[in-house]
């Protein structure tokens, strides 16, 4: 392998030719490489078994194992997800803002690329095509390290575009992964700030934390959410059971999935019977506070449990006796990510939608909604939950900065 | 003192309370603010000479003591700067964008403060209430660590600010001050991650280093400027003159001063004669390759004075033989802060604009308009280097976020 140094070298060189092309230019780059994936997928799917066979030796969780393992079908979704980028459209060149001064200086805020997108993540090779995908089209040079378990597989992906990319007559280097297991190499990337503009984790809290803590590029924190749907004293009991089943069941292990009731304790002894036979009915496990347990039979919450994001068939519940107090508790314990109020108060709505903290604040809705797609912005590099330049769901224009460009006829201060 | 963990639980709270004021309360306390730091100045002075007395007794450079010592006429300057702030747009609760979805969801994407922001700055006491004001106007609460040598000084002004503000009405908590000398005590504020949305240090090179390298916050870094004038083939020289003289001379200490001239051999002839001339009247010391020797009288330039920043009177300078081998330097040794190009060839220009990487890029202009006042934005917090979340000069509109709100009727996924 290159060295780190190396391959930064080669992206910065990379980045000024990507700034450079046309929205036309990388739609046929990606369409092609979209192409190339399913006409190699016999290879990637070869490189790919050699990675499970690795994964089931050492006894891997068969769910990460399936997260790791491709399929004819699944390359054919990661080609579907890059011809989804060609029809985004191009955000680089927007001109945002024009203004002359008095003096005569005529000022622009245009739309560039970031430069340089490092991305770390784990065993999931999808990520390899997706991340490529977004990151081109915004005009950025990407280096990968995918997780350890999915090296064989992600260093096929990654061949595959750079050779088509080549074919096409642009630079391969507009993505590189750092083929290494080493520890020791990741820790050292995430130190790359000479060539590195931006580093997205995307995985568990665990990685995430370790970017964060390492890192000395500036990162976007991605993807923890510990969600919450408080159900207001003036809910409709039926919608409030209906949201709650769909974002706490929909999909058990996605960072928008509701973790964690919280309810007036005015409404309870109506909501909750019919809610813990509709959660029961769907295998989920109650853990309530005294008040909660006072009205159904469940486990007692801890503290703990209002801090955890279960990605699992489980809640907590906790009783308020105010708006003012389930806010509090909200923004005490959510990840800043996704939070639903259920009410008919629209007084009461505002308040919850002013005053919690996070990328997204519903009404009357289910959290499975903050999404790319759902928003109508497409495919997402991930959802922020930091307030530093992105937050909510990541499209193309959250992989972009801006520049200031001033023509002037001589001035002088 | 407080614990650090007590002074982020107090912003937390502060920022609650601060994000829900309205301009005009938020304008009265800045009034107010200013006119106590007048009427209070002899307080403020006393203790600002104990800060001045004990840096002159440890043999503090002049130029340092200099930017540490108040006077009425300078404390009158923080006042006046408070004011300007009042004249500000309030940026909080700006609709930025609103769509409705398909599926009928209103979505509405609002502007909202950061939530608490970190300031370390070095002994300059009038950054105490100018940071204060930024912070403030747009709903953001503040934690300040200014340097050391003007901790007396700091203490008092922020004395001020907190007495004026509870007697307005308003969390005292707004502004709050770490009153330790204690370099481990800097340490541990940088990784205040659970109380802290953003840390910017304003300051030199090894603040901003080391701030970079140790916080777990997200940092913006600000500041450093080893900023070009490329004077192409066609420029018109006596314009090229003015623009390099006045980017070199008219404040020589400031990150958007002028560091390194970059010459087309086609021109050199004609202009260094000219030009070393007009800069030794203006006592600039020249470090120019073989080329420019060759034409002029002066020092050698090495590969080193390339990447300084010198905030001195002495300018670096470098032949090129094309705009793409210019451009190229600069990519290599800027600190993307700010370049001009000075040309009469249009097509030249837009291609500098377009491939020269750094926040603020000129054509025909002096990289000294690199400034909040001098764009229209008022008064800034700093001039951004990074490309994440803010790029140039950053005023209220960059110390805040964004969140998205969602009103349904019941939607699930």
């Amino acid at each position: 392998m290159e060295t780190l140094a190396q391959l930064g070298k080669n992206a910065v060189a990379a980045k000024y030719e990507l700034q450079k092309l046309s929205a036309d230019k990388k739609n046929a780059g990606l369409l092609a490489v979209a192409q190339a994936l399913v006409a190699d997928s016999a290879l990637i799917l070869a490189e790919n078994e050699k990675d499970v066979a690795a994964a089931e030796e050492k006894g891997m969780h068969p769910g990460l194992v399936d997260r790791l393992r491709l399929t004819d079908e699944r390359i054919k979704g990661m080609a579907e997800g890059l011809k989804q980028v060609v029809d985004l459209e191009d955000p680089i060149g927007e001109v945002i803002e024009t203004f002359k001064r008095p003096n005569g200086l005529f000022i622009e805020k245009r739309r560039v690329p970031m430069g340089v997108i490092g991305i770390i993540y784990e065993s999931r090779p999808n990520v390899t095509a997706d991340a490529f995908g977004l990151c081109f089209k915004s005009g950025n040079a990407v280096i990968l390290k995918g997780g350890s378990d999915a090296i064989c597989s992600n260093s096929a992906i990654t061949n595959v575009i750079r050779e088509t990319l080549r074919a096409e007559g642009i630079t391969e280097n507009a993505v590189q992964l750092i083929a290494s297991t080493d520890r020791a190499v990741t820790q050292e990337f995430m130190r790359l700030k000479e060539y590195v503009d931006l580093l997205i984790p995307r995985g568990g809290a665990g990685l995430i934390k370790s970017v964060v803590e390492n890192s000395t590029i500036p990162v976007i924190e991605t993807g923890t959410g510990n969600c919450h749907v408080y159900v207001d004293e003036t809910a409709d009991c039926a919608m409030a059971v209906s949201i709650i089943i769909n974002a706490k069941t929909q999909r058990i292990g996605v960072c928008n999935a509701c973790e964690s009731l919280v309810i007036h304790e005015g409404v309870k002894d109506k909501l909750l019977p019919v809610l813990a036979d509709a959660l029961a009915a769907h295998h989920v496990e109650i853990r309530g506070d005294k008040s909660v347990q006072q009205v159904i039979d469940c486990k007692p919450a801890s503290e703990e449990d209002y801090g955890t994001e279960y990605l699992d068939y489980i809640i907590s519940m906790k009783t308020v006796s105010s708006l003012e107090e389930a806010i509090a508790h909200i923004n005490q314990y959510n990840t800043r990510h996704s939070e639903t109020i259920v009410t008919q108060n629209m007084e009461h709505a505002e308040k919850f939608l002013n005053e919690v903290d996070a990328a997204c604040v519903y009404v009357n809705a289910s959290t499975r909604f903050t999404d790319g797609f759902e928003f109508g912005f497409g495919a997402e590099i991930g959802i922020s939950t930091q307030k530093l330049h992105a937050r909510g769901p990541m499209g193309l224009k959250e992989l972009t900065s801006y520049k200031y460009t001033i023509k002037g006829n001589g001035q002088v201060r």
